[in-house]
């Protein structure tokens, strides 16, 4: 990797060769993969860039941590649509509005960028098995994309995990062992049997690949807008892997000169499990939370990748706003009726507090703002099912048809 | 528009004037837009399409019965991945074999093209509203994009419809009324609806639009394989409007001149219900049978647009297969574990199609197909879920995960 230098711990500052299978510092800090932008700007022009035809994630290798000879991995990840939403930003009362619809990816989430990453690095260790454990959109993606790949992967959920979420990573073949016990005897049993089997890890802000991988989406949203930085980027906080992968493309960008100022960052959590906001907000160190919150994906109380998230957000100057379960459910039929764009509710987070942000008076019509929609409402049927009215009932018959409508006050 | 002519009636032959609100012939015929071949060749040229940039069914412009001032809809519609699954190939005892996903639309199915097309064409009508009865995908996806372009949408199901389904609509901000009583039932009261408030129609089969807008599956296989034509297209049928608009497809590039031959269609119905299927068995006419199959979308014991599919399958002397339920999650499975691709039943069926005429040795090894995933598996997790097996459950353990692992004879 003539683009890579090394990796380096965040915390303690030792350095690592970047082999394939890195893992965290012998210190427990997180590492870092650190770029030579001198060569990577002999190699990567805006006008090289445009004259690809690869619409991937892929289109951005001088950016990335991969051999030359590694080829793209097989599912379509990334190049997700940025719809400008000018409706939507008159309605909140926004200057300009673009949503990242990133529940577009194969399986259906962002994360589906990490797993790529994954199963190209994988590839490129010789491994034949890649485990992992989480409950949801990480596990589907690393089976989704594995499976392409010809890689056999091994997923621990809580047993707790919906029964859907099981089906997918079944259906891709996954072997699935169901926990029972919390995410953290979960977590624990992976990497026993990963240390004993020697799999390849793709446990969130243990392999500091994958952010490489999820800084993509970063890359994506400022080619899109043609290089012209908005004032802020919106996303949803879990672990933090996905606003420090976020941050990473942007300062990365701005490292070869492809753009000439850095966006703000919106950290949006749940009010019921907002560890990382709350450190924000009062200026120290995080603490655990419950993770009281429907937002399944970021019900995260022990964020794993704190470090990382707290340095992106407090370098970009960024905001970091709760929103309520109920809000977040505001948020979803907002995007799907203005939009056409149905998330999950952890996806549909960012937006939400795009939303606050602008009731407040924080965010107007002076501001550009991107939101990016992190998964797919699919995902999660069921909170939708709760939060949308009833249907209009009736037998097939005009007369009630037009009662129906006039007791509800529907316009014809 | 100047690439088309006028809309012909299939059954009667009657002609007329392509207005943006046509319906069916006088005499209860569906029509068929007719184009003006000689006028599209001067039009566009394989070098011309492949320097566009839009990466959506619009790119095919000309070949599509908009007014040359209409603007693409809002959703990115079309484009979606033909992946090259060697392996699956391999196993399957074929020449190559392509996977073309369509459940990575917007709403997560084809049928966002024949709702991009209805939302274009509601906009040259100049309506404000769009109706529709149906259950599933049509229903979703017309919500979906008509909300994205400011339209509102009237939806029609019977109140048997999956809540999941329902709950996409209403996050849509659909106004959807349940109908208690039969699909029939559904389809007459939105019927007379329709006429009563004049909302623009999108039933299948009555609005000869939409199928030109499906047929954009088949410009993009072709021109994604180069215009190397394959010898088979394999797709599931219900109503006969998909794979009727997979045909025209075809047939247009064949009468521009951009592809030599035209493939074989093979339509996979379910053993359950297979109406169409088995008027091709019979060489004779189509009649209703009953609806027994999991895979709901194609769950249809009176198919609407029988005329063009018969023709459709015919004329290409293609192939008609049925499959069990068994078959279709079993291939579901298939084309999971071996590609990374979840299919709903009804959009794997077409593959499910295909293993079983490589088993009866019909399809195989001098043979290339392209088999087209029409939705996504998310959409259905229910029948998922019931098809896999169980995971391994176990506590946080590490001797019994190694003796769950010999026990179901896990190789390490």
């Amino acid at each position: 990797m003539k683009n890579v230098k090394f990796a380096r711990c965040i915390r303690c500052g030792r350095e690592y060769d970047a082999v394939p299978d890195l893992t965290t510092c012998e210190c427990g800090g997180i590492l870092d993969i650190v770029y030579d932008y001198d060569y990577i700007k002999t190699q990567l022009t805006k006008e090289k860039l445009a004259a690809r035809t690869e619409r991937t994630m892929w289109r951005y290798r001088e950016l990335l941590p991969v051999e030359e000879t590694t080829a793209p991995t097989p599912l379509r990840v990334g190049w997700s649509p940025l719809y400008e939403e000018s409706r939507l930003a008159d309605r909140l009362g926004l200057g300009r509005l673009w949503v990242k619809d990133d529940g577009q990816n194969p399986t259906a989430s962002l994360k589906d960028r990490a797993s790529a990453m994954a199963v190209a690095k994988a590839g490129e260790a010789g491994a034949k098995t890649i485990a992992c454990s989480s409950t949801g959109n990480a596990a589907s993606s690393l089976a989704g994309n594995a499976a392409a790949a010809g890689l056999e992967t091994f997923i621990f959920v809580p047993s707790r995990a919906p029964k859907g979420k099981v089906a997918q990573l079944l259906t891709f073949g996954a072997t699935v062992i169901s926990v029972e016990g919390s995410y953290e005897d979960t977590f624990e049993l992976s990497k026993a049997a990963i240390d004993k089997w020697g799999w390849y890890n793709r446990n969130a802000a243990i392999n500091p690949y994958l952010s490489e991988g999820k800084k993509t989406v970063a890359l994506e949203i400022m080619e899109q807008l043609n290089w012209q930085v908005p004032d802020y980027i919106a996303i949803s906080v879990g672990d933090g892997c996905t606003i420090a992968g976020l941050w990473k493309g942007l300062k990365d960008l701005y490292a070869i000169g492809f753009i000439d100022r850095l966006p703000r960052l919106i950290s949006a959590q749940a009010e019921g499990c907002c560890p990382l906001n709350r450190a924000i907000a009062q200026g120290g160190d995080w603490h655990p939370m419950e993770e009281n919150t429907l937002a399944d994906s970021i019900a995260v109380g022990v964020p794993r990748n704190a470090d990382k998230a707290l340095m992106a957000i407090r370098e970009s100057n960024g905001i970091a706003v709760n929103v309520s379960d109920a809000e977040i459910m505001a948020a979803q039929q907002l995007l799907g009726r203005t939009c056409g764009v149905f998330g999950e509710p952890a996806g549909v987070t960012g937006t939400a507090g795009v939303k606050k942000l602008c009731e407040q008076g924080i965010l107007g019509r002076e501001d550009t703002v991107v939101s990016v929609v992190t998964g797919n409402g699919l995902k999660d049927v069921a909170n939708a099912i709760r939060a949308c009215g009833d249907p209009i009932t009736i037998p097939s018959d005009m007369e009630l048809l037009q009662k129906a409508f006039r007791d509800r006050g529907v316009k014809l």
